[in-house]
């Protein structure tokens, strides 16, 4: 399959790229990768694809996010999870679907979070929410010419590790990437992909 | 109780308000209502609370939303969808926590389309998931301070008889707005308050 993954460079997204050895892999960042790509730019994205023509299958792990108390957050903190990892997404599905081949599937990533809050996680629940939801309706509208699910990753155990957490319950980046195969080679639609399942 | 209803003058709006009729409430629309507010518009809310002052609970049924087929959805319908409905929620939200008695609540409407989605309402399932998931997050965080509630309103019937719709399966805006008197007198906190289970 030719992939467009969009986010190649982050912990979970050079894993993905890892896993899927097998398959053509373009990847687009926001500084970095076989292109650039700003995913709250529409005619960043648009280029790309000029570039790149059809693809079978896109891939996005790409988003800021920002957590804070929820007394404390500010309109920059929405400004970036909402206008970034939300509708930056959107946008991204909106001129990938123009471009993905019939059977073809767009994954969005959303997160344990979504159904799962923790403290300071208010916008990025709320957004990882919307996508998991934004893919269930799209995914029913669409059955037939495309596939859109979110794979929904649990804490990443080299995350924890970094931020000095207990990493016991994480989940490697490269298990975590099992479920972006998953999402690309099933039949599935219009889930979320808990990555825990997938290990 | 004291109670600021935002978006009183809808549907399910107009009914909450003579639900509530055993307290005192104050109401607050668009365009009409004790005191006028756009959602969109922060500097509006903040005025009608220095006017107000604190009451022990807030609800809001106000929300523009679009409903259009997935690929044919308008920069135009996200920005109305999620500009007012969803981020005119949170910045009510935002404001009303600082001018709610601890104790009191705020309750959002979602919708039971956040979960079940139906043709033309990605945009709309996307912000209904993203104010369950918000209210969910936020509750959790404010537990002992201040609760925090969806009401997932079910299809109200007198809007499907409105639009020429078989509404044998609809909820009427009275029986819809016994689920907001639960939201504000019950313990209830982080929940996605299902309308068909007060009727």
């Amino acid at each position: 399959m030719k992939i467009l993954l969009v986010g190649a460079s982050g912990m979970v997204g050079s894993a993905i790229a890892k896993e899927l050895h097998d398959h053509q892999v373009i990847t687009a960042n926001f500084k970095s990768g076989d292109y650039t790509l700003d995913i709250e730019n529409k005619a960043s994205i648009e280029a790309v694809f000029e570039q790149v023509g059809n693809v079978d299958a896109v891939i996005s792990t790409a988003g800021l996010i920002a957590f804070a108390p929820v007394n404390e957050l500010s309109e920059q903190d929405y400004n970036t999870t909402v206008g970034n990892k939300l509708m930056g997404n959107i946008a991204l599905f909106h001129v990938a679907a123009k471009h993905i081949n019939k059977g073809g599937s767009f994954t969005f990533t959303s997160g344990f979070l979504a159904q799962n809050p923790a403290p300071g996680s208010a916008a990025v629940s709320m957004v990882n929410a919307a996508l998991d939801s934004f893919a269930k309706a799209a995914a029913q509208e669409l059955e037939g010419t495309l596939r859109v699910n979110t794979v929904s990753p649990r804490f990443v155990k080299e995350t924890m590790e970094l931020m000095g957490m207990d990493s016991s319950t994480g989940v490697t980046a490269a298990d975590t990437a099992k479920a972006f195969r998953y999402a690309i080679e099933s039949s599935e639609t219009g889930q979320a992909i808990d990555a825990l399942d997938h290990i």
